[in-house]
């Protein structure tokens, strides 16, 4: 099976990559080639089997055309122009999210077998805010162009699984913490930022206050459910083909306190408290209570404590992101 | 105000244009033009202020940019593929469903101010069939493509008007029923057959159960409600800007009492039942249990029976009906 990763240079993308590189299948299926796409050449893990990359725009039809061969099994979609950098350029935010989605699938559409699908869509397809409680029935009041560019990516994902295009499963994901590597224009950024940058020595800021609460997951988490996506039972999802993941629910201040136990006062100490209205107006819409009974009934893991998230990217991500700082 | 209708040569944009030439205003604006579009150019009603006809293609953005003038202050956007249409192509049906909306919407961007924008979208965009409920915050999963473009042109409405490029509504049509003419290629266009052919002495079909039961609006419901969605106040929606109007629940067997009283057992007598199972596919899934809490909250009026819709119908509509049967 050919596997297509879009996105594959950012940092899901990039474990999700060597995740597969490394096992050399995805569920029952071996992987015998894979595609890494981004608009600049994603790095190549080591892998048995042949990866290749495209440096490219997946709004462009016959891009995605490339992408596509016939013995593609599996694509996962991960390409998209975040949320603030969407707000800021509302006709780039369109093109990419929206117009680069259906480019995909329509490549897709053409061959002879329906490929797995999997198309993360996000937390800012919702709205209500702190009061919110999101069931799976929920529907999307998007508070800003990215979310309503991933809810309409879900209806054609929708449709275009209904009609046999492809077979395909809507995450939503949560605000990823701790993101590795450095702040970007998500506006959840920060959410990552105050326990990434104390423990790397440096000072962070934080725009909303210590009892804001979040919906997150950390980047092992997501990965996992993007590859329990990638080889799941599709006949399962039904008619409905999103997923809202079993994320956890998290104050700002508990993620505080799980930095302190693991850095110590010093490294809470490096958090200040900025206001920013513009982030705070972005994310004090999106809730942070769901539900995702669907979820876990169809087996998706739960998501990990602040503190396992913590030593995780001890583990896993420090480095990256020390030498991601001295090479910048 | 310059007015702006798409889909204006189809019966629900024929029996707009005519109430506002008749009015002579929407809601505290008075109107001093209005642009009637459909791929034929529609009737023109007599009216005190200027009207004239585009015949377009509502997906190509140079005929948007033509219809929406410097003066455009109300576009109801009735124009759409309709739910069989677009399952039998469904390249046509994105095209014109979801390119065309989206079309329409970049032409009122470039507007200096934000014109009120009403888009109808559909009962189609939910599923659950007969046993689901749905409330205002029911997520859409649609059964069918003209559903799924439907929910992602809401959402396009939703954004356009968020970033305050149009002031838009989205009305979540029910079946309309009677519509006056012939049948035609939207899978519900049975609901009206089995009343209107027996009222002008013809056979109908009838393609499900009698205790079959479906979300309805009379043709005068529905001109009302797109009024009133034209002229209402916008903020008063809020960031939700999707209404499922206040429709009416009835069975076929509800429809064919109500055709015995009307037109005597020989009118009832007409129909007969004939399985259609692509038609049943489709319009079995389509939910008849609606809340509509916030449409009333909102002022939207209550739907009328079905006798004072046949009542309507044969006052309003049978002679049209009658005269068209003629000359086909």
């Amino acid at each position: 099976m050919h596997v297509v990763i879009t996105g594959a240079g950012g940092f899901l993308g990039r474990k999700l990559a060597r995740r597969i590189a490394e096992e050399g299948r995805v569920g029952a299926h071996r992987v015998t080639a894979m595609t890494l796409a981004d608009l600049a050449a994603p790095p190549v893990p080591p892998a048995a089997f042949a990866v290749e990359t495209l440096a490219a725009d997946i709004a462009e039809a016959c891009a995605c055309a490339r992408l596509i061969r016939p013995d593609t099994g599996l694509v996962v979609h991960l390409a998209a122009v975040v949320s603030a950098a969407a707000e800021a350029d509302f006709a780039l935010g369109w093109r990419v999210n929206l117009d680069g989605t259906r480019a995909l699938l329509e490549a897709c559409r053409e061959r002879a077998e329906a490929p797995r699908f999997v198309f993360t869509s996000s937390v800012a397809t919702f709205s209500g805010g702190q009061g919110a409680l999101i069931r799976d029935d929920t529907r999307p009041v998007p508070a800003n162009s990215y979310g309503a560019q991933k809810a309409a990516g879900e209806l054609l994902v929708h449709d275009w699984t209904r009609r046999g295009f492809v077979d395909g499963v809507s995450l939503r994901l949560p605000t990823i913490v701790i993101r590795p590597g450095r702040p970007n224009r998500a506006a959840s950024s920060f959410a990552s930022s105050i326990l990434r940058e104390p423990l790397i020595g440096e000072e962070a800021l934080l725009p909303v206050a210590e009892d804001f609460a979040l919906w997150i997951a950390s980047p092992r988490a997501a990965v996992d459910w993007l590859l329990h996506a990638a080889s799941m039972n599709g006949a399962a999802l039904g008619l409905d083909r999103g997923i809202n993941p079993p994320g956890l629910t998290v104050t700002v201040g508990e993620m505080l306190d799980a930095l302190e136990r693991a850095g110590g006062a010093e490294a809470r100490g490096r958090v200040r408290r900025v206001a920013d209205p513009e982030v705070a107006a972005i994310v004090g819409a999106w809730p942070a209570r769901f539900d995702a009974t669907r979820a876990r009934a169809l087996g998706f893991r739960e998501a990990e404590t602040i503190a396992q998230t913590i030593a995780v990217f001890l583990t896993d991500d420090l480095e990256e992101t020390r030498a991601l700082r001295h090479a910048a």
